[in-house]
């Protein structure tokens, strides 16, 4: 039972050659007392021809839609007409035809892909993997694995598996639990990464580490998330914040190069969180186009215009000519983001008209310099505290990329860096400081010295995003490896030092038995992969996965259990009244 | 903060350079006014002499046992009446030292090694992974890790990711449970093996599929169980039994090679089960040496002694000189293994004393040629049915091994199939039938007919077991890909159709929809990396293993939850009354 070749393997050399042949009837035509198949396998698909007075006929006759089959035959160039270029000018002629399996038919037609409802695809998984594109996505998925794991091992990484029952982490979100029968009445948690082993591996010499982990956060799911997803963790000792941002540029660009023979330009653009946030309104802008804010808070200070006379910031967007519906939609999604509205101006000759043009006649040449607004074409303006109205437009940004299709110009893939991130967050309803990132990331050694002071808000964190077309594809930093630093982070966020023993208890102690500089990064690799494949949402990318309320519609999971297999681990489910 | 090399990757060429080395302090001492430190990364150790004069030595005389340092300095050969060969041979001239962090005393020596109670190791174990035999442990099952994602990625495999919250599977061991939070009072379990998934990627159209996959069954933990594992699983679409096999073959000498630089000799021999059992007493025998049973059955039957004349099955083992105390020790293995006793003879010249000798008069000439036992040598005998006569002596074949070290002249590594395992096996207890392996085994296609007679307790599985010194590696089958002969199959072990479907419902649909031939294999991962590196236990090959009660004793899981946390996934821990 062996094949020639995938059928995508196939090539000119074949030509009048035997072949055997092995896959999916896609489709079958009789015409004119012969039989036209397509016979499918995950490279591709062929024409096969079986004449009426083949010895192969008769079996070739069973053959229904999604039929399993070997066929044998000769390897042909089509007559001349029938070529229009490409691999779908051979054909098969068969000689034999065996039927492997048969198949009910399929509940929904293969072709249709995503048009088909998602809920019968995801019922019918099986099939619907059967479908050019998701193989090509999954194909692609285990390339990238591969290319992974044989650069970091040349690199000197040690592949190490963390556990999978274990302890929370301190990622913050909800742990699913897993009760112990051994221990009736305690659980473990499944990791939301495996942060806290990933710096004990530094701490236990290994140098340099890399997983392909499975993580797990009970959140409510959103469009875009699934309960478990897959993260390339990876960290290293006796490093710099240059170090790793040089050896993941090398990588990613390994990994473009080897799945979609896609050069990525090295280094990767550096931008600060302040820089991003203050240009595109995001800390993960799409820079596949530019279309940065122009600063215009000096020129409307004091004007007389009140909305922008006394704000915080202001700042505008440029953007093509806009009907007034489509000023609307922008309103629109100003408002979702926070906005109070959406400013706007549209250029007439040397002038603007609409919107706020009655209110700046004194910065009209200022703003037609600066902004070079092409005649005809529409000002965008957010005013406010500068991160509401920064964000604000930078939703308007990302609305007219969609509407104008922003990015046709630009490359296929931007990829570039966001760093210097705050290291702490001020909660103004609380009053209280937090972590940005996680209570170990490593502050910037020069900020060390504001910990505690009215300043802390200044602090910077040796934190940095790897940003794909608009999508965060990775977030790491520099750890604190010193006790000390460690102590006064856990004292800016208002940790008492019995707290932070309590909650972070046998990583503070291993933190003091010799901790070496270290700091790492986690790629999200669902999301990494659907952005490389073009992808419309990570379940494209992901062979089994759950729908937006966490079932498995196929699997049929979650699913109620016996209650003596609940009483096993020590629990009952609540009745209704206790809920 | 660049080193120049890992420790153990300084050659001669470095001789007379100034090198930077980073690591941890493994030993200090002070001589004749001069500091002289051992220093330690994952590759090796060096000696460090620091001068009193050196600009290093204030910094040097900070470090402490496990101090965090980084050390530049001359690269030289160690005065010639200290060499001894090797790398210990050169010394490092510090002419820089810096403290990079602090230690406080480790609670054991790490030099100790297994010596120190597993508990504290478990507890600290950071500090256990500095260890250079645990350090070679993970490395070498990274290599392995890496080493197959190269070779099956070159051999057109996918990689692919099964569900971790799923349903259980057939494996038939108790499954680990997660609460669902979104769908209250229902579960998903914990995958024991990714079984299903990969049938379903076959009838995908993956072709080939693999993945290093975690699974986890909640057994009670004897001494060498961990609740979760590792398996390398693989799948193959449109193959026969001898394809997974050749492929294995390829793929585990591969692995060797890239990993030990050992060669194993192709290809492996096979056994089929009958014949492991009848000659070896397992079904997963330790070849390193041979001391294969000789039945002699025949010889004793109708004979004087009783205890033989009419068993079923009368097998002899040939062991050197034993004295009378290893004897009884033997026989207690055989007893433990469900033996009456341990007959036994020593040859003395041209005949038996001891033991049964007085029973053996007319047998002895045939016993010495068919035996070649040596003169003062002993032979050990089984009789009774044939799987419990044979299990026995099997088990006292392994204790002489280990007695006698007899795989001391036979080759470092055995590797075998072992094959043609029954597809059913019958409870004489329930008088039911169930099956051997699991219920998507595929019969021999020559038994098939077999099925629902009274012969089918000898339908031939077309299963498989890799076995390595004496310890089942793998295991796997070609499957069932013909929905008849599943139902058969569910026949032969009682099921009902609708008992079928109410067990595997959704596998059983997907089925019917146009699977291929295929088949596959599971590794035992942990196992495997055992042997590999000659490790006591899977705990030492394994970063952060669980101890027998399923606990972390690091961090600290599982643990008691708030009342409240089980209140969301609409659980309550059982008062003790109702347990």
């Amino acid at each position: 039972m062996k094949r020639t070749a995938y059928i995508g393997q196939l090539t000119e050399s074949h030509v009048g050659q035997t072949v055997t042949l092995q896959g999916w009837v896609n489709r079958r035509r009789d015409l004119g007392g012969l039989i036209f198949l397509k016979l499918r396998d995950r490279s591709g698909l062929v024409q096969v021809q079986v004449e009426p007075d083949s010895p192969a006929f008769p079996q070739a006759d069973q053959l229904r839609a999604e039929y399993v089959a070997e066929i044998e035959g000769t390897y042909q160039l089509r007559p001349e007409g029938q070529r229009k270029g490409g691999l779908a000018d051979f054909e098969v002629i068969a000689s034999r035809v065996r039927v492997l399996n048969t198949a009910k038919t399929p509940p929904f037609e293969l072709d249709k892909g995503e048009s088909v409802a998602e809920d019968i695809r995801l019922k019918y998984r099986y099939l619907d993997l059967r479908r050019p594109e998701m193989q090509r996505h999954l194909l692609l998925r285990s390339k990238a694995v591969a290319a992974i794991t044989a650069f970091l091992d040349t690199e000197g990484f040690v592949q190490v598996e963390t556990p999978m029952l274990t302890k929370s982490t301190p990622e913050g979100a909800r742990d699913f639990l897993v009760p112990s029968r051994l221990n009736p009445g305690e659980f473990y948690a499944l990791p939301q990464s495996p942060q806290l082993f990933k710096q004990l591996l530094m701490i236990s010499g290994m140098d340099r580490y890399y997983q392909l982990a499975r993580c797990f956060r009970d959140e409510d799911l959103r469009a875009d998330r699934q309960p478990d997803f897959t993260q390339l963790d990876m960290e290293l000792s006796f490093v710099e914040q240059d170090d790793v941002l040089e050896l993941n540029e090398r990588l990613l660009s390994h990994v473009f190069r080897e799945t979609l023979g896609v050069e990525l330009p090295l280094p990767f653009p550096r931008l600060s969180y302040f820089e991003a946030m203050d240009q595109y309104g995001s800390d993960k802008p799409d820079l596949r186009f530019d279309s940065a804010f122009e600063d215009v808070t000096g020129l409307f200070r004091g004007g007389e215009f009140a909305a922008f006379a006394s704000a915080g910031c202001v700042k505008v967007l440029v953007a093509p000519e806009l009907t007034r519906r489509q000023i609307d939609e922008l309103e629109r999604v100003a408002k979702q983001n926070g906005a109070r509205g959406l400013a706007w101006l549209r250029r007439e000759g040397e002038g603007f008209t609409g919107g706020i043009s009655k209110f700046v006649g004194a910065q009209t040449a200022e703003l037609l310099a600066r902004t070079g607004v092409q005649d005809g074409g529409t000002l965008l303006f957010s005013a406010g505290e500068w991160k509401g109205a920064v964000s604000a437009l930078g939703a308007v940004r990302l609305a007219l990329r969609d509407l104008f299709d922003l990015t046709a110009g630009g490359p296929r893939f931007h990829v570039a860096w966001v760093m210097e991130f705050p290291q702490l967050d001020f909660d103004p309803e609380s009053g209280t400081w937090t972590y940005m990132h996680h209570p170990f990331t490593a502050p910037h050694p020069d900020d060390v010295a504001l910990f505690g002071t009215e300043r802390q808000g200044e602090i910077r964190a040796q934190a940095y995003d790897l940003v794909l077309n608009g999508f965060e594809v990775g977030g790491g930093s520099i750890r604190i490896h010193d006790p000390q630093v460690q102590a006064q982070m856990f004292g800016a966020i208002g940790f008492t030092p019995e707290q932070a023993q309590d909650k972070f208890g046998f990583f503070m102690d291993a933190l003091a038995y010799g901790t070496p500089p270290h700091g790492g990064i986690a790629w999200g690799f669902d999301r990494l992969i659907m952005v490389m494949t073009g992808a419309s949402s990570i379940r494209e990318v992901i062979a089994f996965p759950k729908n937006n309320r966490g079932a498995d519609l196929m699997a049929l999971a979650p699913s109620p259990v016996e209650a003596a297999q609940l009483g096993e681990v020590g629990l009952q489910v609540q009745t209704p009244e206790r809920v």
